[in-house]
C-alpha cells in the first residue's frame, strides 16, 4: 500500500505538489537525492530535500525555482562583505534550515531524522526520506578534471562538458531507515521528472535500493524530464548526450531500462512511443509541462492512472 | 607608545567610539572580554567583541544597543518555526558574523585571528584582540545554582541574585597573541565603563594579563560604569552589591584597587571623590553619560587628559 516517489529537485517537486493532492499524503513516501548535498560555511545543505520540503510546505520561491518565497539575503550579503564566496545563493530563511540541520547533525541525529523533524515543523505531511544517511556525493568528470556537484552545477553554471559521473560513497552507502520498507510495501513507484543522470542515478547507485527496485513486482512509472529533446530545466539533455545517451524521452526510458514498466512522455514526443514500447515499457503521452498547480495535479493523476 | 583599553560590551563600545576619534586608531589596542561567549545553534558568538566591532564599524544598532542597524530577523524567526529556542536575538546580518567566525574557527584559525579578519573586512581600524584564544567562560552562581552567563544575562534577564562568579578555564587561559606586548608598550591603559565583575574581571582573571597590569608603571585610567549608585545599563549595581561591594563609583574603584592610578567618575558622584583618593587613586569628575557621539568624544578626551 502506498506510493513511493524517487525524486531530485525542482522537476520532482512540481510533480509532487500535484501528487500530494491526488494521493493521501500519509500514503506517499518520497525518496530524495542527497548526491548534491554540499557543505558551505560549515553548514550542511541538502538542495534537493529542501526544494521538495519548501514546495510541499507551500513556501517555495516559485519564481526563482529555489529557496523560500519572499526571503531576504542580508546574511549572505554580509558574508560577502566578510570575504566569503557567495555563488550558492542562500536566503535568510533558507539559512535557518541549514543552520538547524547542521546543528542537529552535529548533535548526533541522522539526516533522515533531521529531515523528518524539519518536515514536521514546516507542516509537510508526506514522508520525505533522504535516500541514505551515509555520505554519498555526486562527482562530475570533465576530461581530466573532477568537480564537486555544486561547483559544476551552480558555481560554473553547468558550462563544463560532462564526460563522466560517479557517486562517492555509493559502494558503502546504505538506504536510510524506511526506504527499503517503503518500496517493498508500495503499490507503485514513481520516478519523478528529474535529471536521470544527476538526480535519480545517485539514488539508484545505492545497491540495496536498486536491488529492491529490480525485485519490485508492481508498476514503476517514470515521467520524462526531456521534452522535444530538451530538458525542461537544467542540463539533463546535454549530460545525457555527452555520456552517450540519446537526449530524448527514449533516451531516458533506455537509461531506466530494466526498472520502468510505464513511462509518461510529453505529447510532442509521440514519435518516441513505439521505440520505448519496444523496450517493454508502456507509454502514456500527455502534456507534461507543469506551469500551474493544476498542471501538476493533472499530471499526477495521469501518473497514478498510467498503470 | 599607544593606548590599551580593557573592554566589555555596550558601555565600552560607547567610550571607544569616542576614543578612536581622539587617539589614532592604529595606536589603540582593545582587549575584549570573551567570558560571555556562547555557542548557539552550533555557532560561536562573541557578544562583547561584536558590539565593539559593530560600533567601530559604524553599523551598530544604537537604538537596540546590540546587533546591526537595520537588520532583519528572518533567519531567527524561521529557527523558531523549526522548534529552536530564540531568546538570544540574532539578526540576519549579525548571523553572518557568527557563521563566518564559526567556520574560520573550525578551519583551525584562532579567535584572535578570526577577530582580526572580521575587523579588517568591516573596516575597523583599531586593533581588537580577544583577551584569550582559550576557553574562558563566565559562570554565575545564584545560591546552589550555576548558570551559564547568557542564561543569566539574556534568557533569565539578570533576574537571579548573583552570589558568586567564576571564570571557567581562567586558570589555564593564556593571553591572546599581542595582548601582553600591547600592555607592555602602552603609554596608558584604560578600563572602560563596563561591568567590573562580569565584563572586566574575566579579562583580569587571566593571570598573565593581571600580572602585566600589576607591573605596569604608567597610568591605568578607569571610568566608572556606576553613576549615582546605579549602573547605566545592566546589572552592575546589583551584582556589586550582592557580592559585597558597594554599588557606587567608590565600590568600583575599590574593586580595581591596586591597578587603578586614575579614575573618571560622574560629577553627581563628587561625594565619592575623597574616599577614592584615599585609595591612592586620582579622581576626575565629569559628565560621564554618553548619549551622543560628541559625549563619547568629550569623555574620551577627559580620559586621555586624566593623567
Amino acid at each position: 500500500m502506498g506510493v513511493v516517489a524517487l525524486a531530485g529537485g525542482v522537476g520532482a517537486a512540481k510533480l509532487l505538489r500535484g501528487l500530494v493532492r491526488v494521493v493521501p499524503p500519509d500514503e506517499l513516501t518520497i525518496i530524495g537525492n542527497v548526491g548534491d548535498d554540499v557543505e558551505i560555511y560549515g553548514l550542511h545543505i541538502s538542495p534537493d530535500l529542501d526544494i521538495i520540503m519548501y514546495t510541499l510546505a507551500g513556501i517555495v520561491d516559485e519564481w526563482r525555482g529555489w529557496g523560500v518565497t519572499g526571503d531576504t539575503f542580508n546574511c549572505l550579503e554580509t558574508l560577502a562583505k566578510l570575504g566569503f564566496e557567495t555563488w550558492f545563493k542562500i536566503g535568510d530563511r533558507d539559512m535557518a534550515v541549514h543552520i538547524a540541520r547542521t546543528k542537529m547533525l552535529r548533535d548526533g541525529l541522522r539526516l533522515s531524522q533531521v529531515t523528518s523533524h524539519l518536515c514536521r515543523m514546516l507542516g509537510v505531511k508526506a514522508r520525505l526520506i533522504p535516500a541514505t544517511d551515509d555520505l554519498l556525493r555526486t562527482k562530475i568528470q570533465s576530461g581530466d578534471r573532477t568537480l564537486d556537484f555544486q561547483d559544476y552545477f551552480v558555481k560554473r553554471r553547468t558550462a563544463d562538458n560532462v564526460t563522466g559521473v560517479f557517486f562517492e560513497g555509493a559502494d558503502k552507502a546504505e538506504a536510510a531507515p524506511g526506504v527499503l520498507e517503503a518500496i517493498r510495501s508500495a503499490d507503485r513507484v514513481i520516478i519523478c521528472p528529474s535529471n536521470p543522470v544527476l538526480s535519480i542515478w545517485p539514488i539508484l547507485s545505492i545497491q540495496s535500493i536498486r536491488r529492491e527496485l529490480e525485485a519490485f513486482k508492481r508498476p514503476i512509472v517514470g515521467v520524462s524530464p526531456i521534452v522535444g529533446g530538451k530538458a525542461l530545466k537544467g542540463p539533463a539533455d546535454r549530460v545525457m548526450a555527452s555520456l552517450g545517451f540519446e537526449a530524448s524521452a527514449y533516451g531516458v526510458a533506455k537509461f531506466y531500462h530494466g526498472l520502468l514498466t510505464h513511462f509518461v512522455i510529453d505529447s510532442v514526443d509521440w514519435e518516441c512511443k513505439e521505440r520505448i514500447e519496444e523496450l517493454g515499457v508502456r507509454v502514456t503521452a500527455t502534456n507534461t509541462l507543469m506551469k500551474s498547480l493544476e498542471d501538476s495535479v493533472r499530471l499526477a493523476k495521469t501518473v497514478m492512472e498510467a498503470a
